[in-house]
């Protein structure tokens, strides 16, 4: 009888011990909001720079022999978010291509004019490559260039569209890519 | 009846007439595969060149709160399908890792050594920067590497591994961005 009430004791001692572990190791979960930066795994968008949006269509239509070519629009800023590139207001302008394939869309940017930009800078330094990646997130400018800036990723360019607003966060060195927020306030 | 006839006899002419334009219009079909280089719009890949995998590593757990660790593997060429950089054999090795994201794969890659390859280069060009997106296909050194070179796209590295071969086709300049060629044989 003594022996079965030990046994019971170090049982229940072994119970304790692992609930104390066990609520310790997952206090915060594993993979909660808390231990990530960005909010979801996908990747919506690959963004090229490119000296020659036409050019650059004609390659990419004949690659995937696309039946209705892209059209091209231009991204200007807009009243409510005012372009931003390193801190200061500015006047970029590029030309914009969009390439839906099956599974992320392709962005092709040629930058306009000589008004600096990240785009300017990354088209003079690298020439034609890939810019960033873009995932979507809400609440950009109060929760994510926060949390981005936090971790070591400063925003760089900042601007928006009707509906909507982005932010090239300066990923390059740490994840080899420049990540940029997107929002789409009607999503 | 002969008002009836003509009809009759313009109605044919109208669907010969149609059917000739048809003929002319879709003799080779929209976008089938004589009017397309690559058989499929699935970016399957990401590849990023960084200096450290580790550190690499580190900062896409953080970004993504991975709960499991990328581990490392070595590609350092394949007996069946020996590397060969700009027509050379090469005895590059590079350190890679492969993140799982909802829709695309993540590869970061580390050359390692002083052996030349398309991986060194670009990382010595460019820094820690987005090297390929890579595309699956079939028959990869007798039809899409051929198709490529025709294109303006030449070959710039071969290689493979048990169960597949990969080949970086050039095509920085027209598209902007690497394509790796992928073929996985048992798929």
């Amino acid at each position: 009888m003594r022996k079965l009430h030990k046994l019971w004791g170090s049982k229940i001692n072994t119970l304790l011990v692992l609930s104390l572990i066990a609520l310790v190791a997952f206090r915060k979960g594993p993979s909660t909001e808390k231990n990530r930066i960005l909010p979801n795994d996908k990747v919506v968008q690959i963004g090229i720079v490119v000296p020659d949006i036409e050019e650059g269509i004609d390659k990419w239509v004949e690659m995937l022999g696309l039946e209705v070519r892209p059209t091209v629009s231009i991204a200007a800023g807009h009243e409510d978010n005012p372009t931003q590139y390193r801190g200061k207001p500015s006047k970029a302008k590029a030309k914009l291509a969009f390439i839906n394939t099956e599974n992320i869309v392709i962005e092709l940017i040629e930058p306009m004019g000589d008004e600096e930009s990240y785009w300017k800078a990354f088209l003079d330094e690298h020439g034609p490559s890939v810019h960033h990646i873009g995932v979507n997130v809400k609440d950009l400018s109060e929760k994510y260039v926060p949390l981005f800036e936090e971790a070591g990723y400063p925003l760089v360019q900042h601007g928006g569209w009707d509906g909507g607003e982005y932010g090239y966060m300066d990923s390059q060195k740490g994840l080899g890519v420049i990540i940029e927020l997107l929002e789409h306030y009607s999503r």
